[in-house]
């Protein structure tokens, strides 16, 4: 048999013990009985460690250089190429370490737990840098060319660089900081969502949402968990979770909508790319722009509100009295905040460059751990001027680093700024506002899934962005949008 | 390390997979959306076959025989005798030769549902006889004493053979026989369970009756499936599934109460058990023991209905005017019956009777494939005295044999006489009527739990009924039992 088949039939292997570990995974968070939690984390492990180990075997790298001379076609090529690279940096960081890693950031979730509670940052610090340190080994294994953040970026954004990031920030965090004044010397909209919401309406709701945008419910599902998230079980097979909050609508609607948008782009992967390596979303960063696309650009517009208003009062009759423009307006509602996932378009990206400047600091021996939480507040007062009252609505707030997660933050940024390129490229193919007021999503998810989800990671986030808007990474385009959004919304000029 | 040590932890990691295995079953039946089908199949498939091949490999062998040397405790032995037992006999069967079951059986199956569909056993025949071809040579493989049929009894109750169902079954029969006839000559109770109920409180009704009996909600959970059953995904997480209808409360209450007395069995195997081949039920028919003693022992008894009745009340107020003596006589109706998951305690084991002259003499070369449904009818007429109108109500009911699964249906026989036998026993030392009549079940549980549940596997299950009940197999108990009850429920003497 060819190198490459065999390589492939491997790979689909392989990607049937991935499958049980996503289902292991969906399970915990949405069904699992308490009890099994124990035996729960076990099972995980040992299937994770067999998938890391098949997929970082001696035999599996010499079928991807033997694999490599055959392939010919592009998709091939792109196989063979993102084979190399997980491969090749895979084996980079010798098995021990990522030992050492699992049993530390295991550790550090459950300190942080208790930190949290306490919020009590000290209590955190010594575990947490415990993980920095091995963090900042695997980075120097990984190897990289200027800076060693950079090789912890390439984990979740291909190609992007500290040098990229800081091209971008300051202008972004000068211009968010300075919607943010205007913003708020105008008045604040009223917050209609607020309210006393059934909970099994909500949920009627949250279904009915998807299906309008064009998830397939016969290949997916949605259920309840304490943070919603989307998990890919197999082809045919893409689930999303939500939560619920009685007393304010638009957590579960928005959350619901964003799930949806990464569903939409797993539920896009051509079927004869799955199980391979590039059956799978372009990056982080592409795969939050797909999701915050669905959120803010199409359900935070007042196209959107003038379809579904009356949709939404099938559901909750108290609608009846309101308009479109008050459920735009609501949707839109601008604060400085103290929390990330509660933040608004305007805020979140400062959120990130908060975490961002601290992770690159800490990975470059800049900063010490145990100065988390005053560096914090000082950069939460420049961008934000605000200061957190304690460590849980500050340094605390997320679980990314207790999982050793550095060098994720910035993806979520990127996903905002690739949504609105996206954004200006679709209109220049789709009249928008119209198909949206309408209803009729069918054109915009078929111009994504050209687009983007029939790509799966056959292309680097940087060229299939250049592909499919005509350019490289633009900040303009995002400033742009914010820029006409809310000079609507708040009725002011930028 | 030593051998013993390898062996146990080399158990448990399978046992990872294992669970991951059960658990992409569990989802398949109960949440998976209908376009996962296809990739689930494969990946079940794919999980499987691993397993097959770590528990059958040869390094396994030399482990267990060397760890044979090693066990010392009685548990270490019956670890090892259970080990070398189950290794032996799959070692006998050529892979290539499992690999052609698979194949067969999963074509079968696919078969069986058209045929069934169409009521047409001809349709089903030609692949019916693939898969007892494959059978049977399986059952020379792995080899017998004196009749090849004990081959395949010795998979589901091992120690089971022809000569002990023959020596059982003349008598069970006859006996049986005549008190179906006996009983059609007096009056049958009115069905009170025949109505109009709603299935979100038959849901919580379901839920009720779990936790009254002592099934732990922290350490499993319920769910609708199309036909009802029970999975261990891990210790501390044990599942039973039900179905509804809408018109007969009677169909979710017991089969409920039976899937529970199986979930009651797995939740109370020993924790350092769990992963090991001793940390399972005893046998196919000790399992069936637990789910009918607590179907129809202790739910279909009247001292059961005394102490509901008041419970029932509370989900559905449509009970109030009917007494406790008529929920337990509309519990316990007997009827010639033409389906066997339909029937009730007198006639069950008339149906597998009937199965079981059928499969031996089918795997004895007695009988061909295409005369079944001939003899399925004589063989129904004589027991039961009624025929079926065709194949779809008669030989085409079961999916077993579409499975390859011969030598299963005794089991369920097995269960029965079991369970009333145990009955017998722990009357010996438990006030049955008086605790079940306060609703206080923690007696029964625990004594089940002291003499069976804890002992897991280590016991083989002719011992453990010895040791549980002080005589072997005597079915003495079960006509007693029957005879007791039903000259009760139709006032009548047998």
């Amino acid at each position: 048999m060819p190198a490459l088949q065999e390589l492939k039939d491997k790979y689909k292997w392989i990607s049937s013990f991935s499958s049980a570990l996503e289902l292991l995974h969906w399970d915990m968070e949405t069904h699992m009985p308490k009890k099994g939690g124990k035996w729960r984390a076990e099972i995980i492990g040992v299937l994770s460690e067999f998938i890391q180990s098949q997929q970082t075997s001696g035999e599996m790298g010499k079928l991807i250089y033997e694999a490599e001379k055959e392939a010919k076609s592009d998709i091939d090529k792109a196989l063979v190429r993102v084979a190399k690279r997980d491969y090749e940096r895979a084996r980079r960081v010798p098995p021990e370490l990522w030992g050492k890693f699992a049993l530390e950031t295991a550790k550090a979730q459950r300190v942080w737990e208790e930190a949290r509670e306490k919020s009590d940052f000290s209590l955190f610090a010594p575990q947490l840098e415990k993980v920095v340190d091995i963090v900042k080994e695997i980075a120097e294994r990984v190897g990289y060319e200027k800076n060693r953040y950079d090789a912890l970026l390439d984990y979740f954004e291909p190609g992007l660089t500290v040098e990229d990031l800081d091209n971008i920030i300051p202008k972004l965090q000068e211009f968010l900081t300075g919607v943010l004044e205007r913003i708020e010397r105008s008045e604040k909209p009223k917050d209609v969502f607020i309210g006393e919401f059934d909970l099994e309406k909500q949920r009627e709701l949250s279904r009915r949402v998807l299906e309008v945008i064009g998830y397939d419910f016969d290949a997916g599902r949605i259920d309840r968990s304490a943070h919603p998230f989307t998990i890919t079980i197999s082809h045919g097979d893409i689930r999303v979770t939500t939560r619920y909050d009685v007393h304010d609508l638009k957590y579960s609607f928005f959350s619901t909508v964003h799930e949806g948008g990464h569903a939409l782009y797993e539920q896009g992967i051509p079927e004869d790319m799955r199980g391979l390596p590039i059956g799978d979303g372009a990056s982080m960063g592409i795969h939050e722009s797909q999701s915050r696309f669905w959120e803010n650009i199409v359900a935070r517009s007042h196209s959107f509100w003038k379809f579904f208003k009356p949709v939404l009062e099938e559901y909750f009759e108290v609608f009846k009295g309101v308009s479109s423009e008050d459920l735009w307006r609501s949707s839109n509602i601008v604060e400085r905040s103290l929390i990330r996932t509660e933040s608004d378009e305007v805020t979140y990206n400062l959120h990130i460059m908060i975490r961002y400047e601290i992770e690159k600091s800490l990975i470059n021996d800049e900063m010490k751990v145990s100065d988390i939480p005053q560096m914090w507040n000082k950069l939460m007062e420049k961008y934000m001027g605000i200061t957190p009252l304690n460590d849980k609505e500050g340094a605390l707030q997320d679980i990314h680093w207790s999982h050793g997660s550095f060098g994720y933050f910035p993806s979520y940024m990127m996903g905002n700024l690739y949504a609105a390129q996206i954004y200006d490229a679709l209109k220049r193919d789709v009249d928008f506002s119209s198909v949206v007021e309408l209803g009729d999503f069918e054109e915009i998810l078929s111009w994504l899934r050209e687009k983007i989800h029939a790509k799966g990671r056959v292309l680097e986030p940087k060229q299939l962005l250049e592909n499919v808007t005509g350019e490289s990474l633009n900040v303009e385009h995002f400033m742009g949008y914010i820029r006409e959004k809310f000079s609507k919304v708040y009725e002011i000029e930028f």
